[in-house]
């Protein structure tokens, strides 16, 4: 059992794409995560989908709950409204930590070790330079549990 | 808009289920996190899918991507045999951060500051003290897109 027998095709989106689309992305597929590549198609991140959210709550209350609660009701509308013009790359940490990257070779102790690591629920499969595909937590899980 | 209009009931397990119920749930729903709650039905945490995976890693090569390599090719059923006997609440961390809750009267904007500072994509609503249903990621950005 190897990367390569629980590979699934995932959408990804580009650094310059809008934000919005990862946010399309995560909503209509019900994902954990997506994985961002360069112009190359070569994966620089995984955005956990609460990272887009980030952007679109106003700064001065990202981090007081009561001044959430305290201004007018905020809109839906508005939190998307805030997202207009931002691409992935704006959502993206300055200094990216370990990327959830791994090889079709990989074997499930080295696909959990690198979920548990990078704290993420996706890794992306590299195939000699292109995106293979990922495999996600859940396929992992529910390889596990049918073993 | 408010959580109580984006509520959806979500299985939550207890601090002393079975590790492997949590990944059950995990898998079987598709879910990013699992509420934990106490004897009481109170939320004490939200667990995070790729930490569950953390206790079926061998510590030996949790930090160590190549050691997870070399060793021989390890089995599906064997990461699931590091999971039996232990307990959901050998799965969280010590010293618990912020806690994604909140209740039926938050906002949109609140309920996005709430996933973005704790970084969960499940934010679990108190009613009166006892758990009235969660708020996914999902259900907020397919809100704000529709918007």
């Amino acid at each position: 059992m190897r990367a390569r027998d629980l590979l699934a095709d995932l959408p990804v989106v580009g650094l310059d794409d809008p934000i919005t689309e990862a946010a399309r992305l995560l909503a209509r597929h019900d994902l954990p995560g997506v994985i961002v590549v360069d112009a190359a198609g070569v994966p620089v991140a995984v955005l956990p989908g609460p990272q887009v959210l980030r952007l679109a709550v106003p700064a001065y209350c990202q981090d007081d709950p009561a001044l959430a609660r305290v201004v007018d009701e905020a809109h839906a509308d508005e939190l998307l409204g805030r997202l207009h013009g931002l691409v992935v790359r704006d959502a993206l940490p300055p200094h990216p930590s370990e990327l959830p990257v791994t090889d079709p070779d990989a074997t499930v102790l080295e696909l959990a070790a690198l979920m548990a690591r990078t704290r993420s629920p996706i890794v992306a499969v590299m195939d000699g330079g292109r995106l293979a595909g990922a495999v996600t937590l859940r396929a992992l899980l529910a390889r596990m549990l049918a073993a």
